[in-house]
């Protein structure tokens, strides 16, 4: 067990290395060369111009003015001067939200903190029973910890109290947070201006029919069921290979465009390169003239491809955006079940245009149903079972793997230096490798489950990493051991135990715990502030690739919030600090350390650097509820468990009432306020419409809306639009004509 | 244990008590006095005049003609013969869908009886197992059973493959069945006539407005935001008193008519009453004088407290039946959300107004919350820790406890006779006494709930009762002990463990299931037909009260299927056997036999007898399919954990995908169907809307809806109407106009 005098020494290191990190950033972000690097959010918004365009050429490049490195900690109070509804209109509610949760974890454990450290501190230290057992080695922060209380004794109320101080202050702080929240959305939504899938709908599982092509179906469909709502729709191409060929094409070009640049800069040497995978195999030829060629052939390609898309019946997939005359008749067709067949005509809420996932939008219902089944069952595998394939990757990677598959290494792996890497680096590497790939995959599972936005899939794929993470992070460091030896002792143990075994070890890791929250979050964050790998991207690019100031915007990668990848590891901060609050109180600064500095530094980014792929409104706050309130159960059952090896009586009863208390808590919430971030009122949708008819009585919406939900590769391009949408004039449906005639008394009564 | 010969033997009994039951209903159901017990339905319906009319007087109560003594069991294919659609539009979709459950079991349980006995009772009987074994007794019933395979046998692959068969054809019959009942709800539905709750939807939680009336601030709120469809609505009156004064002075007069009748009877002596409780205490008085008195002092009352309702503004509750112009606007307004806040302007389809539960109209979201949050912790302790007060009640209910209690007694409890009825059927009794109450015990849990329609209220109580069966009467009966020691076993014992002692104890109780379903299921459903009660409350009240043919209408109480006792006691059968299916398949015919008399007995009631409360078109199918796939599922796990113990290797993971794969298909079949049970789509709305402004252009709809949600207490009173309602011409709302402009464009174009 780590004594105190190492966690100072950790604490210090890691300190260090953060500062490292910053000192680091404070230097590179003060040359003019790494401006776009990391004020890249300002070139997008058109404001900041590039420092380079005056001036000498070194000055263009280092920055030699002292007095800036000075201060050069000031872009702390920097961040935090912008006040937030000035950030949310800057960076979008999506970001702005997701910095509160950093601010959350602030409101929670800083009162939190306090009080434990004033009442449970004590406590403990005086409870003395580790002095007195003998034999028993045991560190400072041990006997800070619920594990110096002795058994039975009545001080235990005084954790029994905390439990319940922690839990409704959670709640409580989580409840406003909530409200806040949820009129945040509001607002934001309220003052939008005009978008286009404020009236638009997206409709799946367009039924065939054998008279009709999907866009005449669509339009017929509609006519009749929302004849005075419906105005227009945009049917589905099936772009994939388009797609595909489009960024094949830019990815040459990129490859020409360096070779041309090394040949400029060196007119002796023709640059060569060869034809098979990577340049790395085949036959050697002329760089300039191989790319030039192969992109000639794969733009013939892609004229080819799109007119065999847009004249094709069969490239049109059922599904189609419908959008409609206002708000008021977009919220009822995506809120109402349009068909007696409930897995037919299934509408829901357009996502923004650029937040569409467009390869899912044509699953059909069983499809989609066995496509979840396939991957609950895939991904409970991967949870509980994926050391057993890296096991065996590790085996194959060890001396005596490589030697029977790889005769030929043999001499290599016989050297004492590689012998050892390989020995002792390598199994770790395996391992991290597959961390580091763990959100991808989990990421294109959540494709495959088949979600049509890219905010639900980092949504859906959060919810995976935040399982994974409490499986074999959490609980996997509790109890040591694979995760499928975990899954064996839930099934073998009674229910009562699992929380007993859990909790009684829980204190023990208390270092552990600190040790991590340095290493993985201060360092962590520090290190996200650098951005060492956009950094590097950038300098690469900029020397081989950048001509115009236009292919230096496009050089420029400004990243953006990993939604699905770092709010799991946010969650797994919060888990730590409620369970700990009561056992340990010592981990609680750590925690707080780590929260204050991910706030600024991400409040940093925003406002510099991330540029948000989507705005979803901050959609993904009741996920996160959710998750700090699953937290906060297991805080309580851990401590049922541990309490109840205390010999305490009725110790039971008492917290048993918590988790009850909590998850009505989690029920009542979600009543009260999560359709605030599903459905859109048709109050709000009403006034929205009654104010624009009134301020612009002339909008031609059609117009507006008429290339809004085309996709990405057919934009720019005349779109032979399908003739029903026009035809409307001859049409002799009946409730078209009603639809039409009732639109224009509409727009002369509106004014 | 039970031996084949008491199986035997208690068959024979119930085959003859249920036989003399049935005899006693062919004799009873004969004489024309009984019937209107027997044929209430055909009553209510105005199609059978009464046969007392006509004849002499004793051919009036007595059937003196013996030829239909002889066919006396032809009710049952007379019960058969009536077809579907003709039974739905007879009974109600309600009766004939409830009906279909028993065919259901029948569609099960015959094929899978079929193949059992061809495969598993052959490789049972041959497996020898407990005949080698010696010292012990068994039998034959055991000998059939899977007990009698030995251990580590290749035999259990037979079980294996029939426990898959049982699994794919029951999902296979309720997927098939769920699409029927769809249909029929659909097609029900769409075939149905103008109703009121077609138009309306029932508006909760109004918020209070400080200038407007509840009245006024609905009709605002509709106009503005569905000003094209909005029509008008019905404000919910506090009528609970007022109801409570009518139902009182209903009693009285009953009273009276009874005193009255009596004197007429015997006009020498003057009938007298006390005024206590139930005539028992007080002073005793003349009774018609009194309960004249009474009546008149009521009457007052009543009218006082019917101008109070309705002339005070905090006698309107805040909610309101609103009712729209068409289908379509009613459909979109209870699917989507109105307001921001998602605790206000809550919308839902009303119910139609029978099936109104009146007094649960008005009770506010927060307190909703926590009235769910009691009933879920009461319902709990009820179903664990029943039998605590059962027990507390039985021990004062013994010979010391009363003797303490009421010395008074002491004499009479000191005699044998009384001494032993105490010792040995007060227990027993005092437990059915609890039982019997149970059901109503838990409508009242779910009327505290707060649901507010009575067909929900019947089917969340189902819900419960269910749960509290499975618990106290399935696993009760295998692992003996109390409820509350099964919860304490389920905490302490690993999880694999439960399936495995459940499942090893399963084969040897299957005599006392079979034993039950004799006493409960046969016998039950024989005194069902008879109707002991009705018949004796019938003959009561026609002695004593009835004097005009209406009255004696009144006296019938043709009574109703009670889903919320009946359902969840079919679902017990199901239960049963599913888990005997592989395990002991001899107890397959018993069922078998019940679901066949059931569904005859049923058919002949809901034909002849029953009159429904209200009609919910079906509503409550998925509960049901939920249910049986619960069954399912334990069926699964139960036999897991019985094989477990059996050293087969791989049998776990084979049995494993069984329960998935059924948790899955529950899934899969409630986003298939569910919704057709939940939603009403556009696309039938619309339909119907057309169809009607087709054929009946002219109706006024207003003067229909005008008193179709008034509480039944004002029913045929004059309602002083809220004069906002009619003060629509003078209202300035720039929405009222136009909806009542684009209303009149409306009625002119859809000619």
């Amino acid at each position: 067990m780590a004594s105190s005098e190492d966690i100072v020494l950790s604490a210090v290191l890691n300190l260090l290395s953060a500062f490292a990190f910053l000192v680091a950033f404070a230097i590179l972000r003060l040359q003019p060369i790494n401006d776009r690097v990391y004020f890249s959010k300002w070139y997008l918004k058109g404001i900041r111009a590039s420092p380079r365009s005056s001036g000498t050429f070194v000055k263009k490049i280092v920055n030699l003015d002292c007095r800036t490195y000075i201060r050069f900690l000031n872009w702390m109070p920097a961040a935090l001067r912008m006040p937030e509804p000035e950030l949310i209109d800057h960076a979008g509610l999506d970001s702005a939200v997701y910095i509160r949760i950093y601010l959350l974890g602030l409101k929670i454990f800083v009162p939190l903190a306090l009080l434990s450290f004033a009442v449970l501190v004590p406590v403990n230290w005086s409870g003395k029973s580790l002095e007195q057992t003998e034999g028993l080695t045991f560190s400072t922060i041990d006997k800070l910890s619920i594990s110096n209380v002795p058994d039975a004794s009545k001080k235990f109320w005084a954790h029994l109290a905390m439990a319940y101080v922690v839990t409704f202050w959670t709640c409580y702080i989580l409840y406003k947070e909530y409200h806040i929240i949820t009129t945040m959305r509001l607002q934001f939504l309220a003052s939008e201006n005009r978008r286009p899938d404020q009236f638009t709908v997206l409709v799946r599982n367009v039924p065939p029919d054998p008279d009709e092509s999907v866009s005449e179906h669509v339009e017929h469909f509609f006519c009749v069921n929302h004849p005075d709502h419906y105005l227009t729709h945009q049917v589905v191409y099936n772009a994939n290979n388009l797609a595909k060929l489009v960024e094949k094409k830019k990815s040459y070009k990129n490859w020409l465009t360096y070779y041309q640049t090394k040949y400029e800069r060196n007119p002796k040497i023709k640059p060569k390169t060869k034809t098979g995978v990577w340049g790395l195999w085949g036959k050697t030829v002329d760089a300039i003239d191989y790319y030039t060629t192969e992109i000639e052939k794969l733009s013939k390609e892609e004229t080819i491809e799109r007119e065999k898309v847009m004249s094709d019946p069969k490239a049109i997939v059922p599904a189609a955006f419908v959008s409609f005359k206002s708000r008021w008749g977009a919220a009822v067709c995506a809120q109402t079940q349009q068909s007696s067949n409930p897995t037919i005509w299934l509408t829901q809420w357009a996502p923004e245009p650029r937040d569409i996932y467009w390869n899912n939008l044509s699953i059909p219902f069983v499809e989609l149903n066995v496509r979840k089944l396939l991957m609950t069952v895939a991904f409970f595998f991967l949870t509980f079972f994926f050391m057993i394939p890296i096991a065996f990757v590790q085996s194959l990677a060890s001396i005596d793997g490589i030697e029977n598959k790889l005769p030929v290494l043999r001499p290599l792996i016989q050297k004492e230096v590689v012998k050892s890497f390989i020995q002792g680096v390598l199994p770790g590497i395996i391992l991290k490798i597959f961390l580091v790939l763990l959100p991808m995959i989990l990421m294109a599972m959540s494709k495959i489950e088949g979600y049509t936005s890219l905010s639900s899939l980092d949504r859906r794929s959060a919810t995976k990493y935040h399982f994974f993470i409490l499986v074999n992070v959490f609980l996997g460091s509790i109890i040591t051991g694979a995760a499928f030896e975990q899954l064996q002792r839930f099934v073998d143990e009674p229910p009562s135990e699992i929380p007993k075994t859990v909790g009684v070890a829980m204190p023990l890791k208390a270092t552990f715990f600190i040790t991590y929250i340095m290493v993985d979050g201060w360092a962590g964050i520090a290190a996200e502030i650098l951005r060492l790998v956009p950094f590097v991207m950038f300098h690469l690019k900029n020397t081989f690739l950048v001509k115009t100031d236009q292919d230096r915007e496009q050089a420029t990668d400004p990243g953006s919030l990993n939604f699905s990848v770092s709010e799991p590891r946010i969650q797994l901060y919060f888990l730590l600090g409620l369970v700990y609050s009561v056992v340990t109180p010592i981990l609680l600064p750590f925690i707080i350390v780590f929260f204050a500095f991910s706030y600024m530094v991400f409040r940093h980014q925003i406002i510099n650097v991330y540029d948000q792929k989507y705005e979803s409104g901050a959609s993904f706050w009741p996920d996160v509820h959710r998750r700090i309130l699953t937290g906060l159960v297991i805080s309580q059952l851990l401590l049922l468990g541990l309490l109840s090896t205390k010999n305490i009586a009725k110790s039971t009863p008492v917290m048993i009432a918590l988790p009850v208390l909590t998850i009505w808590f989690h029920i009542f919430c979600k009543g009260r306020y999560e359709s605030a971030f599903i459905k859109f009122p048709l109050q709000d949708a009403m006034v929205k419409d009654t104010l624009e008819r009134a301020t612009e009585p002339t909008l031609n919406l059609k117009a507006y809306l008429k290339d809004a939900y085309v996709h990405p590769v057919f934009k720019g391009v005349e779109l032979d639009r399908p003739s029903a949408v026009d035809d409307e004039e001859n049409n002799p449906l009946v409730p078209t004509k009603r639809s039409r005639r009732s639109s224009k008394s509409h727009s002369e009564e509106g004014v």
